[in-house]
């Protein structure tokens, strides 16, 4: 067992699964989440809850947020503030803007207390694998917490990026690629499955790629999942979401003057797909969201 | 001991590799080149050489042809076809248009030959692990070979997927995808090489996202490989060749009227690399193209 109690903040899909291996690695978790019924579902896990986050920051020294990216992260920090000290970690696993990470740490840096930014990949699929973390900021609170991010992280899946800010803009750039490859494996589906040989089989080709392919991935592996099950996607939506991190990484390359044009386009094919409908491709993108990270999948009536 | 001799006609890299791979699983491999150095390293494996493709097309019946994509294809056969009759398969493992498959398809079918078009990827590390294979054509045929594509191929790697042409058609998407994922990633390694952060270290990244990240795949631990002995790719040429399956993607997709705005976009990158010498982008993607499949990267003077 180990003698140290962790303080999550937030009890979402990922939340949950975040509290799943810190207690799978014998740490003790007191969460702090409104929601009753997440609550519940914590506690299952073992997870103690507790009423505030004022009761949070008292009881625990370090506190990991996962919320939604910007004004929540604020709005709990200072709520957390008061009842803060030079003891302090506070890790962010969630999707800011590396800008706003930037920011907090300064603001508590000024305090004393010590901030880690902390990109969070691997989708619902973490839960049991574990995640990659991407983990930028104070280092020495990293080194002190180093054996935290090895509980939730796969084996090898860590590491400290460099200084405030670079754990999130290493996740954000991550997440760039994703959109680009998502987007690339669904041009192909497309023209494999509305292309000239009408019969191919989408199930018996991604299994073929898995093995042994040059694009073989877990990418790949998640469309043979859905394919699976339906390669028609008649009654599934092309309109994809999004998070907002591809589009900072476009804003940055652009900043910076670095070509990024396929994930521009990405982005671009997204924004079309929710004012047409989208189509097939871009019903694969959705789907393989859905898959890896639970996004919602509209269906038609 | 498989009591059945394969032959092979071409023992380049990937003619090299096909021949390991049937050797070790107990076929005997009777093979055609013309290049002594070649026919040496394949009679180190304990393939026997042939002196001219008349003397492979009567001692064997299953011929797998391991050759450059167009009118070798075709001088190949015509040579064989003499000495061919309604026993004899023959396979093309090479990268071929799908529409000189199935040309090539009708003509042997009138005279009573077998004709399969096998769609080959995993590169040189396909030696090892198995290939990847995608194939079209004679169902009968492809019954009777069964074995020998298990062999070849990664386990599950291989499947009979259409009528004639369908192995190249499928081969030929998959190389279009593998393009625009090639160009994904290297956007994402430019931003995080030439962006903001000053010293972020690739090789900690990519190791990082292999383990437990959305993104994980074979291409990326490829890149991982790269970036172990090399960041900087100063010496590196950003020039990046290509065969033409990418290319075909494209004017079949056209022809559709799908729409492979990535597939297109990669195409292009890769013809401005050509004339501009390209950016650290394109370097990452011939680094990678020369690893999986031992593509010429050019140096710097």
């Amino acid at each position: 067992m180990t003698n140290i109690t962790i303080g999550l903040v937030g009890l979402g899909k990922m939340g949950h699964a975040i509290a799943h291996r810190l207690i799978k690695h014998n740490y003790s978790v007191s969460a702090y989440d409104p929601n009753t019924h997440a609550q519940e579902e914590a506690q299952k896990l073992g997870v103690t809850c507790a009423n505030s986050l004022q009761e949070l920051a008292i009881k625990t020294h370090v506190i990991w947020l996962m919320v939604p990216a910007g004004d929540p992260v604020d709005k709990i920090i200072n709520e957390l503030l008061p009842n803060l000290n030079s003891d302090h970690i506070i890790i962010d696993g969630g999707n800011s803007n590396f800008h706003n990470s930037i920011r907090r740490y300064d603001m508590l840096a000024q305090k004393n207390i010590a901030f880690l930014d902390c990109g969070t990949s691997g989708g619902l699929a973490g839960k049991q694998h574990g995640f990659s973390l991407m983990i930028g900021g104070d280092k020495k609170a990293f080194s002190k917490v180093k054996n935290i991010f090895a509980a939730i992280a796969a084996p090898s899946g860590f590491e400290y990026m460099g200084p405030a800010g670079a754990g999130h803009y290493v996740k954000m750039i991550h997440n760039g690629i994703e959109y680009a490859i998502l987007q690339s494996y669904a041009e192909g589906f497309d023209l494999l499955k509305n292309g000239r040989y009408k019969n191919l089989d989408l199930e018996k080709i991604s299994k073929t790629w898995l093995n042994g392919s040059v694009i073989r991935s877990w990418i790949l592996e998640l469309a043979h999942n859905i394919f699976k099950h339906d390669q028609k996607l008649d009654t599934i939506s092309g309109e994809i979401g999004e998070n907002l991190t591809g589009q900072w990484t476009l804003e940055e390359a652009q900043e910076q003057k670095i070509p990024v044009d396929l994930i521009k386009r990405s982005l671009e094919i997204r924004a079309e797909s929710r004012q047409t409908g989208g189509n097939y491709g871009t019903k694969v993108v959705a789907m393989l969201r859905n898959q890896f990270g639970g996004h919602e999948v509209k269906t038609k009536e």
